[in-house]
């Protein structure tokens, strides 16, 4: 087999065999294909694109590339949740308790990474004592006792992928459909999962601007997670605006701990009862989603999410009376009102720019060396379709410092207003189950 | 500018500019930007084509990328020909005296190449005493003062169409008519070309596999040429069968110094006459096609080209006297002839096959280490549409060796018969001259 073969089959339009994906796949994550012929091939990608089956094929391939996390030991079926990225997202720190209060197993290997606010593990290390550094044998016990917990990434985890990203960043080929979802999902098989739920984010702060790429995308992905013998579900949600009212890591760890108590942000709400059912669902633990989400408020209601949050948190070294006290949280020396401008309706809140201005804060990482400082961030007042007063303020600014110029500035810029009511963002605008 | 934006824009559909063009080829010729990126770029050419504007700035972009060829001391519009490949393909030899009797500057630069045949330096080293080491004084001297001059192929020319071919190669991207129009163009420029006749093959034995695509080719170098202010004529030529009879270089100077008699055979004096009627007018010296041939037709007639071609010989330190008697050219030790094994009306010759059973022989290089015997090769007898008998000799093979075992086989191959009457194939299907 020549790989320059198979760049001109694919270019031509033709479909590729099971074999000769593997073979691209494995010569290129082991140096034998170079980066020049791989490029080519992605474009040809980018323009013929994959069918079902290729992109099947593809998903395994670069799940197979290096480790695979075996989680037979844990009983029941293993559903990992993914969410294709957005601004102020505390749903996975809500759905663990969640979905694991209605006995589906969770077993989260998280990670922290760059951007507007830390990753879940960062998000959890605000309460004091947590960690992540489980054993293979601990973790696993963990979830089979108390159905909950989160480990660090480690292992060597579809090298393929990476090495695939990076050269298709540089490449004008990130932006291809059959692409983008074989490198989710081989990421969560390969990381033990037996069932997922997707969360296809759309908008300005999102990676899919408008819905059909969205809906296009997490197509794909359920196509791919069906032909692989992984049950999946997915839905498309707006990220035009942050999700709930906090960006930040102590100040998300608070609103998800409001959420499981039933008190959280409408919005934040709505999405893990819809995320949850589905995965409620493809876990096994109920027939439909309406059964599910049936089960999600009775778990709300009744305390035991909260009881399971607060186990979990205990197990891995946290003080779980964080969870009935908040203020054992990392507290920022400064608490800044921004007042509004204008008078108005809120008709444009920049999702993007908002978190921008958390990470400005602190609250996240610009590069991999950064420090992330638990305690800052923003809590939002006022949303898309909201009425504002002149001088009401529309967020609350935690801080570190009385340096809030560059901050308050983008908060300012965010935001845009109207005269004439607004009708409020639909959150959720597709369910994808098949 | 950073290359992968351009990438993007290629793939989005969008025109380049100059500057952008430029900066990915003089990029990539001194080593900014990576193979990966470029590939991904060809790729996206592939897919979106070139605008006749990008295509003028792609070749002179790749003309511009080393050394280039001053031909300003010549006096006259120089012309130069390019074939897109073939087999048995003599005109250069024959073009060359051609154009030059009637008053067309030929400034050939030439090379030898690997292939079925030498090129036309190993050709015309058939001829005893022959070289090309001249100076460029000489040379310029000898075009001034004798219409006529070859000289082998130095200096770094056209270093970014060398990079990109060798990538195009590897990656699935040769098969791009703006990439192949403007690889040749760039050449010609680059060796100092001031107007331009392209032969473009069609059929089994050359690039362009159908007449179609020919014909997009053609009208790609047209439209590159006239952009570039360099007049450039084309036409499409039939290979699907070997051009005139002979194949190997010491039988093809001879079938050159016959065509030049008037005495060649049928298909390379008429494609001889139709280039070098495009050869005349693009170089001033006619104003009409007809009036071009006519003057053509007169060269011939009165030996003005023969009488050229041996002062070209003389000046170039090669016995002239070679043109009245061919029998001073090398001659193989054997001859033997190839009696047709059926009878009927030859309906297919495949000329890739014929050219590859010459190189057999030794008269073509299989790799740049194989050294050439400049005697050896085959002349055919019959061609397609022509009736041969059982037993009657289709081709004679000229070899100094007994073992031609190999080389019979692939002529026996080569060639189809019916028992129907054939039609002769049309050799060229039609003039691009705008």
């Amino acid at each position: 087999m020549r790989m320059v073969d198979l760049i001109e089959k694919k270019r031509d339009g033709h479909e590729l065999s099971t074999e000769e994906i593997k073979f691209v796949i494995t010569g290129y994550t082991n140096g034998e294909i170079e980066d020049y012929q791989m490029s080519a091939f992605l474009m040809a990608v980018y323009f013929q694109n994959m069918t079902e089956r290729e992109r099947a094929d593809l998903t395994m391939a670069m799940a197979e590339s290096g480790d695979q996390i075996d989680l037979s030991a844990i009983e029941g079926i293993k559903v990992d949740k993914h969410s294709t990225g957005g601004v102020g997202d505390t749903t996975t720190l809500v759905l663990g308790p969640l979905v694991a209060a209605c006995g589906v197993p969770v077993a989260k290997m998280s990670g922290r990474g760059l951007g507007h606010t830390g990753g879940t593990i960062d998000k959890l290390e605000a309460i004091d004592g947590f960690h992540v550094e489980l054993s293979t044998e601990d973790f696993i016990k963990q979830v089979n006792d108390h159905k909950l917990a989160v480990i660090g990434q480690s292992g060597n985890l579809t090298p393929a992928d990476k090495k695939l990203y990076a050269l298709r960043d540089v490449t004008g080929t990130v932006n291809s459909i059959p692409l983008i979802a074989s490198s989710i999902m081989s990421k969560k098989i390969a990381a033990g999962a037996d069932a997922i739920v997707l969360d296809v984010k759309t908008g300005e702060g999102a990676f899919m601007k408008t819905p059909e790429d969205a809906k296009e995308l997490a197509h794909a992905m359920v196509g791919i997670g069906n032909a692989t013998g992984r049950k999946t579900m997915a839905i498309i949600s707006d990220m035009s605006q942050p999700l709930g009212f906090a960006i930040g890591n102590a100040l998300e760890v608070k609103e998800a701990i409001e959420t499981l108590q039933g008190k959280g942000p409408e919005d934040l709400t709505e999405l893990c009862m819809v995320l949850g059912s589905q995965m409620v669902v493809v876990g096994g633990k109920a027939e439909t989603l309406e059964e599910a989400r049936a089960m999600l408020e009775k778990v709300i209601e009744n305390g035991r999410a909260l009881e399971i949050f607060k186990q979990f948190i205990a197990d891995q070294g946290g003080n779980p009376a964080v969870v009935d006290d908040v203020t054992l949280l990392p507290q920022a020396k400064f608490t800044t009102e921004v007042p509004s401008k204008e008078e108005g309706y809120i008709s444009f809140m920049e999702a993007d720019e908002i978190g921008t201005a958390a990470m400005v804060l602190g609250a996240g990482r610009a590069t991999k060396e950064s420090v992330i400082d638990l305690a800052v961030g923003i809590v939002l007042h006022k949303k898309v379709g909201d009425f504002v007063k002149t001088g009401e303020s529309i967020a609350t600014i935690y801080s570190n410092t009385e340096e809030l110029a560059e901050c308050s500035k983008m908060i300012y810029n965010s935001v845009e207003y109207t005269s004439r009511p607004v009708e409020k963002i639909k959150l959720i605008s597709a369910l994808i189950t098949d």
